[in-house]
């Protein structure tokens, strides 16, 4: 497919359109998953292990059963038998069927702390925690694998015996924790290091973080006694939900309704079924609906953080600063089951370089975590972590301006990702020509001490995958777009652009609604960066179909070929005969009520072109000597962003993306003894509140897109992704210390200083 | 359009296949209006003027407003100004904008007995009903108009000032309560009466009857601080509901979401919108979601009944019992406003009957009643109540057997309709053929004393208008029917195997979805016997759409040309090559995930041919001489039902409509006293139970429609045509007297015997 249209002169596209369920949720008005209620509904509750790693002997559940109010109760037995639980879930939902289902639900084994044991309804909530207390559990305590460097050891405890590691070369003879080794690589590694005149060799770990979403999940199911379950609930991907549970509770796809709510915030943190096949067996099994709604500590203990990571990276290059070899080796924690973001993590962490010669190693493996799940740009902010960490040092070594060695050693159009695909029109250059006439970069720091200025680049793929929508227009010749397509980031917004700008009527006529799975065609999850990019471009196409239909009316009433006429300024006009035009509201009006058919347009995308995002994050910090508190000064990102559509919803992803990657860099992370989380709030937990940061200021750049609606590219995911590296490299400048590990809490900070004497 | 298919070999059409939502309703997990809750709801509830007919001088809200819980009490004030309130409402809504927003809530006069004078929105029921006693409201009692008779009268007082008759000839004068006269004729009636042998008139009177469904009328409306309104609701459909509330309210019809709930009956009477305007105001001023259910009396009093009527019947025949002319003259009551249904009374009356020379005339008049709304075959049974208890008597007279004059007279495919449309392909004689040959008639009544055997025939022409349907098909073969097409009747049973039949799917594999405005191309309502005939029509289409669709996935994957592959029994076949076929799982699963787009089908149907239904009814009774009660001993329903598309649907629908006109015949009528209905009870207003009822014998005939889907017909409302008239005939011949007025209840035959001394 074409690009859709890179059309300038524009109504509606690239303004700042009021954003659309503003007042609805500024109000209270939003419906979220825990605000439904229906008659008769339950409240469930689930029994989680208190161990990371353990046999599950027995579970009596007859107490909590007997309890008044008690409903159902329900563990892994009442799960269908896994006949039908091969091989992988299609689509974008990257796990296989067994070990979703054993996620769901312990079955002989708890693989995190956390892991859902067993799950009560009852009539009241109280009641079903009550129950929790109620049912008795004989576990056989294991020791918990802790990390992925620990679980790759071979003495190291297994997880799961039945799991050998996916590569490239011979049949693994031994059941591992590791789940994959892949490689990518391109050219003579050996080569381009022999070639460099500097070879450069570094380490870098992060920890486990969490979206830290505001709404904690929920979902609500109820199951017909016809076999039919209907689901509402809080997530990024209907389609996804619906085949999960289609797979687990052994049902056809046209047997699940899923209902998607107002979602309050994702971040790829709600894309698998967690709670939903829980509420539906209990919905099944008690005859009512229920209504299971997550804890915070719930929502750490048990959905999906980031992965944790070990990432090295080595480098070879020239004196006068050209790469001539980098090697990356990625080890990455996927917790309880397989699935650590390591294909993400491989494209990001070399994209911004031209390299003849590399290597990327990457190992998925498997601890008694909680399993993650994609938290924007999976895991592109530990590899740009590392490598922009490590790009500093080697521009540094060389004696080479930071910016200037990017510059040189920057990809461009026809120069190959690191999967080897070609790279079509790229900002990267742009930016950073931008980032190089930008204050933000040519102005002196403020002056005072322990300040520094750090800069970094990131980049996203963006996905694509398959998108529909159906554009209604009424009698009154208003519209509706409907798709199942998730709002997670303000699509309704961008969206009632497009719609008014292609079919040229007021935006106030537009409406825009999220249907479910039974009334909407199949649309992939909203994720990836690709919601504006492909289902834009979705909604262009049912435009077109919308113009096409109504041209066809325009025409009979103006007893012409619909051929002959033409659509501009809200009216069909009989081309060379201006006098002859009839306005839309007549031909909307006449489509319904005389008898030529209602008017229903239909787009649907499949495989767009992919849409490469590149950014560059510019900060200055102060250290604070006596602490090691950084506190940022100033915080400019750029982007190619290609077209923004709506700057105001653009600029809202770059500075939340940025905050996000502000909150891994300095303070969040998951602190475990044995295996144990013990700060499951956000009070021991630490994002950064608006206290906290900065002003980010946004510099949109514009290269248009290969493809996709009006040059646009995706947008919310790369602006994480610099955001630790651009700190770790400013707080290097400011207090003498490089940090190879993440968050630089103060403690962190002021102990490196320690260490290398560079106090004061 | 042709016929859709007569295809004789099915595997699904035809059956009798479960009725698609029997478990969930009978084990009450049926979702109602009145079922559900939304946070923060408000109960409504309406104030009801006392007074048929009477000037609204005053109305004080504030004491009610001052109520603790209280949170918005609203009247006609608070309908926007009807600047956009002209014309007609389009489709099949044939009020006018402003006849609704009066009837709605009264303006500055009540115009009937329980007519809404202001709703008050509360934190509960209780509250409300107690902030209604403290609203004042100051009347000017008028005399009430209560008969359509009386109203017509020239010094009647005039309802509504600037109401003027609509009539074909010179604009009238003086306003009147006449809204419409209307005429239709054909040939020359004073030749027709001047070639009679015999000229017989008589005049009939029927009451008020209610619908009686089940489902008390419920409504929850939500209005979002941005103007958007949400409504859930009871109604027979959803795009007509979304039409009159963005006339009433100035909202553009993108901005109003209907979502039907599961409907409890309707049988005409949950078309208009009456309760939605009153939830939606106190939604928008209270700024909550307002949930309003009737009470029982206030569906008796405030939803709209059946017409009542005055009709006079004159016919002329020759010796031999060919009939020369027939005049009728209808005078219908529509109650508040204009709307009484004159047009299926005209089209009903003399349909069974080949005439040169007829004419009809009908008149809309308004008095101070409820205002009427349809119910089954609108004007129907009082229409073939006089016209087939005349026909029985001219028989009499004749000293014909009264099958054999109606075989005599009856018309034939060619001959017209009485608005003078042709007869396609229609069944009349098909049915008297096989009535002649039934037991039901040809064998001799059981005997005893006081027993009669009547025949009736019955008519409903079958309304078409527009259907719109879309079939998604998901990844694992199964697919789900999505549309805005409201489920009154069994609806998603007959669609199920529409859509298995023609996508040759086990009957499991298809789910019905019953969509709402927001998400579904428009469709026209539930009503007229339409339903399985259009919008079965639009199924079927959206299913050759989804082959049509799926042959191209097919062939892409036999590469082959999509016009050489075909499919049968459940596989794509590439012609003349039967070893290379692929099954329509494989295809289903590829559209969605390998990137050649999701299946989607579409099928519309605009006007379709009319499907006419002709009906005959037999029934024997016993008159019990003491009391005058009526028994009936055997009933058996024929009826051309062109093809059975699931044969026990049909006969639930036949059943169904011949047990309501058993009510209309026998118990059921509006008491009235000065304009006030005395009897607003079920057990006052007496619906015949299940003990009052015969079997009721259902005898299918099958001469296929020449349009719409296998040739089947509308089924539902022509079975409530015929039973008055049966029954009066069969009563005269049991008691030995003519009732000339509905209900024959035992007070009623009982005098009618003593005032022609045939008792005995």
């Amino acid at each position: 497919m074409a690009t859709v249209s890179e059309r300038k002169k524009t109504r509606y596209i690239g303004k700042r359109t009021p954003k659309y369920d503003a007042l609805e949720r500024v109000t209270g008005q939003a419906l979220f998953a825990a605000d439904l209620h229906l008659p008769g509904m339950l409240h469930g509750k689930v029994l989680r292990s208190p161990h990371p790693h353990a046999l599950i002997k027995r579970i009596d559940t007859r107490k909590a059963e007997a309890l008044p109010g008690v409903k159902a109760v329900v563990t892994a037995a009442d799960l269908p038998p896994p006949e039908r639980a091969q091989g992988m879930l299609g689509g974008e939902l990257l796990i296989s069927i067994m070990d979703l289902r054993r996620l769901t639900i312990a079955h002989d084994k708890a693989l995190f702390e956390g892991h859902a044991i067993a799950a009560v309804a009852a009539t009241t909530p109280e009641v079903a925690e009550e129950a929790l207390d109620l049912i008795q559990v004989d576990y056989e305590v294991l020791p918990p694998v802790e990390n992925a460097l620990e679980a790759m050891s071979p003495d190291a405890p297994l997880l799961q015996p039945d799991l050998y590691t996916k590569t490239l070369g011979e049949q693994p003879e031994r059941p591992s924790n590791v789940a994959t080794h892949s490689e990518s690589s391109r050219g003579d590694l050996e080569r381009g290091f022999a070639e460099a005149d500097l070879v450069h060799e570094t380490s870098y770990e992060t920890k486990m973080v969490h979206q830290g979403y505001l709404e904690p999940t929920a979902t609500v199911a109820h199951a017909q006694p016809d076999g039919r379950i209907t689901l509402w609930t809080s997530t990024q991907g209907i389609f996804g939900i619906r085949r999960s549970l289609g797979h687990l509770l052994d049902l056809p796809l046209g047997k699940v309704n899923v209902i998607p709510t107002e979602i309050g915030g994702g971040f790829g943190g709600k894309i698998y079924a967690i709670l939903e096949p829980l509420a539906a067996l209990l919905s099944r099994k008690s005859g009512h609906p229920v209504k299971i709604v997550m804890s915070r500590a719930e929502v750490f203990r048990a959905t999906g953080p980031a992965s944790p990571t070990h990432i090295t990276v080595k480098t070879g290059a020239k004196k006068d600063g050209r790469l001539t070899a980098a090697y990356v080796k990625l080890v990455m924690d996927a917790g309880a089951v397989p699935g650590a973001p390591i294909g993400g993590a491989s494209l990001v962490c070399l994209a911004p370089y031209k390299l003849d010669h590399m290597k990327i190693e990457a190992y998925d493996v498997v601890t008694n975590k909680p399993r993650v799940q994609a938290y924007r740009a999976p895991g592109g902010t530990p590899a740009a972590f590392a490598v922009e960490s490590h790009m500093d040092q080697v521009a540094e070594r060389l004696g080479i301006d930071p910016l200037a060695f990017r510059m040189l050693n920057a990809v461009d159009e026809g120069d190959r990702m690191t999967d080897d695909r070609p790279y079509n029109r790229i900002g990267l250059k742009e930016v950073l020509r931008r980032v190089a006439k930008h204050p933000s970069w040519t102005s002196p720091l403020p002056p005072g001490p322990h300040r520094g200025r750090g800069l970094a680049l990131g980049f996203w793929a963006g996905a694509t995958l398959t998108s529909t929508a159906h554009v209604l227009v009424h009698a009154d010749g208003t519209a509706t777009l409907v798709s199942g397509q998730v709002d997670l980031t303000g699509t309704r917004t961008t969206m009632q652009q497009i719609v008014a700008e292609e079919l040229q009527v007021p935006l106030e006529s537009v409406s825009v609604r999220v249907g479910d799975t039974d009334s909407t065609p199949y649309t992939d999850l909203s994720a990836g960066s690709r919601t504006a990019y492909s289902f834009g471009a979705a909604v262009h196409n049912a435009c077109q179909d919308v113009l096409a239909q109504l041209r066809v009316h325009a025409a009979d009433h103006l007893t012409a070929q619909p051929e002959h006429v033409e659509y501009a300024d809200g009216r069909f006009w009989l081309r060379d005969s201006p006098d002859q035009n009839v306005d839309l509201v007549t031909v909307a009006r006449r489509s319904t009520f005389r008898a030529t058919g209602p008017i229903c347009g239909r787009g649907t995308v499949t495989r767009l072109q992919p849409a490469p995002q590149f950014a560059a994050h510019v900060a200055d910090v102060e250290v604070d000597p006596d602490t090691g508190k950084v506190t940022i000064l100033r915080y400019t990102a750029f982007q190619d962003v290609g077209r923004a559509l709506n700057p105001t919803q653009v600029e809202g992803q770059v500075q939340g993306g940025a905050a996000q990657g502000i909150g891994w860099a300095l303070t969040e992370y998951y602190h475990f003894e044995k295996g144990v989380m013990r700060n499951p709030t956000f009070l021991d937990y630490r994002m950064p509140t608006s206290l906290d940061l900065p002003m980010i200021d946004c510099e949109l750049v514009e290269v248009p897109a290969s493809d996709g609606p009006y040059g646009a590219r995706g947008v919310g995911e790369v602006p994480i992704v610099p955001p630790a590296a651009a700190l770790a490299n400013a707080v290097y400048r400011a207090a003498g210390v490089r940090l190879h590990k993440l968050p630089m809490t103060p403690e962190e900070v002021f102990r490196a200083r320690q260490a290398t004497s560079a106090i004061g």
